[in-house]
Formats: structure tokens, C-alpha cells, sequence
């Protein structure tokens, strides 16, 4: 008997036949007498509709009012499945995040799971039900509920799979797997059997929206085998493994991010500790900065650029102009119309040649770069937005991921 | 300094427009150097929309679902508050049941409290916090959600006023306070000052839906200061006191009750223990019994014969049928077409002629009596349905109450 745990996200569960679609899923996976652990998101729109209530009543509430508005969204999918599954006659529970001591810090709106006490899960699965628990939230210290931002069902997922040393966790989504790009994209592009952690890695914080990579930093530390799968069709989808035990290519896949802004401070004094003071500013107010980049020193001034969200854009523009004198820097500029392209794939590490194959196929298309990353599996460059899917076909092609 | 406890029912917060109206009559409260808990049920049709979204998926769904569904309503009314009372630039922290350590029994859809823990709610007052609390809900000794049932939020609002000392609960309604009669009936009813404790009880299971008689109960149990009062009228409302403190009148008021039904065991053996099975199957059942006639025995039979919520009516004609000779009774007559018309006060006990002269209204109305209750306090006669309204006009004419 293998202990499961399946994570089925806002699509999945968002209406009666949907839910009634997932109830089938997962009484399959009992019949064939498994342990059977499900997470679930809100249904559909309820956290946009949740979202717009709050803006009606005050445009700028708390987080932690905002965190018990949005918990119940989860609560209302749990309750609604379990309900579900009774009705094909299973036994099943459903469980919030302080019922399985879900315990995160107290980061509101973006809380990090701190520890899960599985002893109610556990005890309802030794009397053979079906648990049904709510994603995305938890409590801190206070006990005060939490969310855990982006993504954050998917670790809920995980780190219930690793707290219960489940032999699987399958992340059900509205795709069929990870492909070699977006299909949306690129007409032929191929879905992938499997992929390595760090690859997953890479291509989830590239804007391979499938699994954020939250989540398969947590399976990567827990060694929690992850699946990707479809919710709405019957095939097999991919796999998530130790890199070993990946298939062996050069380049695993092509993504693209249009959500980054790219910002720069202009002639900074040439001097030990600007860096250290920009960022540390940026971080304070929780801006995640991604690509850095800082020119050589001309002159006793130097430029640094770098890029974040583009939701973070104004956030980081306030505090940086609001510590330019601090700072030492004479302007700050930046630009929205901007995306991230990469190519990603364990393989790279020992081939030289990618980074070329990939600036030929840019060129080929006349296409300007702007910013250039590179790590042991992956490289990403910065482009104008309106080239972008013209950029990740001409990638794909390159590298006959067809 | 005073605590005190504010309740504001599902009308009172339907909408942005009445939660600031609300989040105003709190601030007031609050500014006045008061320290204030508010006790809120869902909001407006949240309730309902719940119900019809479990019906869709489960038109028989386990109690433990239900709970843990229906209380999300509260949770979002809670913290939508909360915001409303921030965007005002007051300090707000909202509270679910468990968070207030809101014990019950595991009865679920209509759990009884056991004990609250007011530790959390102190210390947030302690702090100069607004408390919002989620009425109707708790968790039992498994850490299971329950809910407690019809005017539960009432309930919650005078457990946390007793646990906490509080100088005074004041519940919010969409009425002005206690009525000598429903002013939809009769026009000239007039609204009263004060009630005993007793008096409310008997007009609260009598069909005055203002408050529930379970939290009249708890308040005179715990000698809790309630006040029933409108939302929207800036009027005084009306105050429940000790007996001794109240307006001496004869009669307090005339009420109603059509979701009444009347069963007939027919034909009983006339031998001890009948009653007995007859009442215990319906508890086994969670079936309240109301006004109870037993006919002088015929020979060697006689006649039991009950009312019961009209929502009650199936499920007690099931058992009963299923136990006839279990019993050893012939058979079961029922009817819906019954109403419960009361007269209420403490006066009435020391004039032998409260009962005469509700009687003689009746009689000018033509309208027949098929069955009387009486207690210390309280003449109850089931009459037709389709003459209720005639006759609650015409008794209070007769006790001059306008």
C-alpha cells in the first residue's frame, strides 16, 4: 500500500462536474487500496471575487485580515470535495491548515512553512479515510492564520508528502506536463517524461507556470518524487527525478517571462558597499531583484542593472529614489517592456557551444540583446517584449526540441 | 471603562454600505473609551448561497461537511469587518471560533457551547484592539468545526459577553427592539422598553424572531445585560432585566408561530410507559416536542397528541410509523395547516383572567381553539393558520397593548 498525495489546483475543482471529474481520480487511487492525501486550491475565480470584496471595503486592508478573507476560499473547495466523495459513497475528511498544524512564520500573504504535525492526517488515514486539506494556508506562532502566497498549494503538497513520507506527490494542473516551451508558443513544441529537480528548478522560476518553485525546492530537499499531471485526460505526465536518472539531452526546454521590469541606477560613486546598500534596501521591502548586472567602472562612476516583477516595479522605484542621496547615485531608470527568454537543461553544464547556438538563433532573427545570465544549466537573456515568442520558436527550433 | 459585547446579525453586514454603517456604530463605541467585541454572522445570503452549492454536489451531505462549509460565511464577514474598521483608522484583529477557543459538544449543525477560553480576546483588548469574532461556530474536543445551530450567532454573543464580565451585550437587529406584537400584524403595536428575562424567553420560542431562546437562556443563566436594538435607527432598544426591574404590566405581548404541526398517536393502549416510547423515539431523533395533550382514556385506549417544527414533521411521522406497534398504537394523524398563538408576561401569573379574557377574543372572532398550553407566564392556543393573523390583532385589541 503506497501513501499519495495529489494536489488539484483552482480549474480543477472549479465547479460541480469538476469536482465530480477529481472525486473519480482520487476514489481510482483508493480502490487500489492507496493511502490517499489531497490538497486543494479555491475553486476557480473565488479568489479574485474574494480579492474584489476586500478592494470594496478598503483599497489598502491589513494582510493578516487579508490572509483570514482568503483562507476560507480553500475551506469552501475542501468542504465541497469531501462532500463529493461521500456521495460515491468513500469516507472522507476534510482538514484546514491549523487542523493538520500547518506552521509557517508570520509573513502574511507570503508565509513560509515552518513544520507540519501529520498526527491528524496520519490517524485519519489509519481509519481509511479519504484527507481533503486546504493548500495555500497555515498559522504562525500567534495563531493567526497565514497564506503562503504564489504557488503556495504546491507546497503545501510537498511538504505534506515529505512530512508523511508519501511515495509520490502528483501536482494535477489544467496541462498535460512540462514541455520543451509553451505550446501556446511554439506549434510542435514536445512534452517532457521527465525532468531533473534543478532543471524543474530553473524552468518554474522562468515563467514555466506549472509548478512554482517553492514547491520543488522543498521536494529537492525532502527527495519527494513529483509528478505533473492533467487533470482532464488520462496520460502519463512528467516526471520529476534526481538527475541521474533524466533522460540525456543538451537542452531540456525554452521559456519566457514578460512579467520583468528592468531597472537601473545610473552613475553610482565608484566606491565599496553600493551594491550591498541597494539591495539590502530592495529586500527590506521584500522585492526579489533577479538578474544583476554592473558595468565596469568608467571614470570614478559605475552603473548597476538589474531586474524585477514588474509588480514590484513601483514598490522598488519608491524606495530607490527615496534613497538616492544613501545610495550615492545620480538617476534611476528603468523599462517594462522587457522579457526574460532561457533555455534550460542539466546537459549545458559540459557543452560550451549552447550560449552560441542560442545568440545564433536571436541573431538569425535580428533580434537584440539587452542582458545576459548564465548559470551551470541555464541561460537567460533580456530582449524587447514584442520579439519574444519570435525568440523562444527561433530557441526551439535551434535546438530541434520538436 | 466598559466591555462591551456588540452583535450584528447577516442583514446588518450584507453589504460594503452597511459594514462601514456598522464599522461607525463600533468606532462610536470604541471612542467613547469602551472596550469593544463584536460577534457577526454571515453576511446577508452567504448562507444560502452555501447551501445551494453543497446541494449541487450532495443533496445529502455529512453534518461535519456542513460545519466546516458554512462557517467560511462568518470568516469572510469577519475580516471584511475588520478591513472596514482599518480603513476608519482604528486598530481591528478578527477571530475565528477556534482561535476563541469556542468549545462545543460534537452535535454538529446545532452543537451546544461548553466553554470559551477568552484568553486570545482579552489580550487583544489589552492591546487597544476593535474584536471581531465569528458568531455560530466552535470546535469540539477532536478539533472538529461545529456550528450551533438557529440564532447561534446570538449564542456566541452572550457566551463571550458572560465569559468576559462584559457590562452589557447589545444585539443588533433589522427591528427596533420587542414588539407587544409583530407590526407587520398589527399596526399599532408598540415597541417595549424592557422585558424579564422569562418574558423574552417565552416571546423567543414563540416566534418573535429577535433573539434565540437558547442565548435568553444562557444571559439569565449567567446574568448577562442584553439589549436588542436597530442597526439602522439611532432609537433605544429594549432591554432584558431581572423580573423585578422590568415595566409591571399584565400582558407583554402577542405572538405567532405558523411553522407549527400538530400529530396524533391515536388509539393508545391505556397503559403505563406509552408516552415514554412515544417522546423518546423523537429525541432519539433531535426532534422537539412543543405542546403536549394527552386525552382522558376511552375505555382501554386514549390519544397523545404533540406539535413540532414543520420541518420536523417527516422525520417524526417516519419513526413513529416505523415503531406502531412498538408503541401499540393504531395510527398517525397529522396536519400542517396550524398555527401557535401565545400571550406573554410575568403579570399574567396572579390574574386568573389573562386566560378568560384571550378566550373571549377568540370566541368574537369566531375562531375555534383546538388546543391550549399554559404556564406561569404564557397562554398558548393552536388555532387555524388562515385565522393567526385575525387572531393576534384581536387579542391585542383586547389587552389594549397599542
Amino acid at each position: 500500500m503506497s501513501i499519495i498525495v495529489k494536489k488539484f489546483g483552482g480549474s480543477s475543482v472549479a465547479d460541480t462536474e469538476k469536482l465530480l471529474n477529481v472525486a473519480h481520480i482520487i476514489t481510482g487511487a483508493y480502490d487500489q487500496g492507496n493511502s490517499v492525501v489531497v490538497v486543494v486550491s479555491a475553486q476557480g475565480d473565488t479568489t479574485d471575487e474574494l480579492l474584489q470584496k476586500a478592494a470594496e471595503v478598503n483599497p489598502n486592508p491589513s494582510k493578516r485580515e487579508m490572509d483570514v478573507l482568503l483562507s476560507t476560499g480553500e475551506q469552501v473547495s475542501m468542504s465541497l470535495l469531501a462532500m463529493t466523495i461521500e456521495k460515491l459513497g468513500y469516507p472522507a475528511v476534510s482538514l484546514t491548515g491549523w487542523q493538520i498544524g500547518m506552521k509557517t512564520n508570520s509573513n502574511h500573504s507570503n508565509a513560509r512553512i515552518k513544520s507540519v504535525d501529520i498526527e491528524r492526517i496520519k490517524k485519519e488515514l489509519d481509519s481509511n479515510r479519504i484527507v481533503i486539506v486546504a493548500g495555500f494556508q497555515g498559522i504562525d506562532k500567534y495563531d493567526d492564520i497565514t497564506t503562503l502566497g504564489r504557488g503556495g498549494s504546491d507546497t503545501t503538497a510537498v511538504a505534506i508528502a515529505a512530512a508523511l513520507g508519501a511515495d509520490v506527490c502528483e501536482i494535477y494542473t489544467d496541462v498535460d506536463g512540462v514541455y520543451t516551451a509553451d505550446p501556446r508558443i511554439v506549434k510542435n513544441a514536445r512534452k517532457l517524461n521527465d525532468v531533473s529537480y534543478d532543471e524543474m528548478l530553473e524552468l518554474a522560476s522562468l515563467g514555466a507556470n506549472v509548478l512554482h518553485n517553492r514547491s520543488v525546492e522543498l521536494a529537492l530537499k525532502y527527495n519527494v518524487k513529483l509528478e505533473v499531471k492533467s487533470s482532464f485526460n488520462k496520460i502519463p505526465g512528467t516526471s520529476v527525478k534526481e538527475v541521474g536518472k533524466v533522460e540525456r539531452m543538451l537542452v531540456r526546454g525554452v521559456t519566457k517571462d514578460d512579467d520583468v521590469a528592468r531597472i537601473s541606477v545610473v552613475n553610482i560613486e565608484d566606491t565599496p558597499g553600493k551594491a550591498f546598500k541597494i539591495f539590502s534596501l530592495l529586500a527590506k521591502k521584500n522585492i526579489n531583484v533577479d538578474v544583476i548586472l554592473q558595468s565596469i567602472g568608467r571614470g570614478n562612476t559605475k552603473d548597476i542593472t538589474f531586474t524585477v516583477a514588474e509588480s514590484n516595479l513601483e514598490a522598488a522605484l519608491e524606495i530607490l529614489n527615496d534613497n538616492l542621496s544613501y545610495i550615492g547615485a545620480k538617476s534611476i531608470e528603468y523599462t517594462k517592456d522587457i522579457s526574460k527568454v532561457s533555455v534550460v537543461g542539466a546537459g549545458m553544464a559540459s557543452n560550451p557551444g549552447v550560449a552560441a547556438l542560442m545568440f545564433e538563433a536571436l541573431y538569425n532573427e535580428g533580434i537584440n540583446i539587452h542582458m545576459i545570465s548564465t548559470s551551470e544549466i541555464k541561460i537567460s537573456v533580456l530582449i524587447d517584449e514584442d520579439v519574444s515568442d519570435t525568440a523562444v520558436r527561433a530557441i526551439h527550433d535551434k535546438f530541434n526540441l520538436a
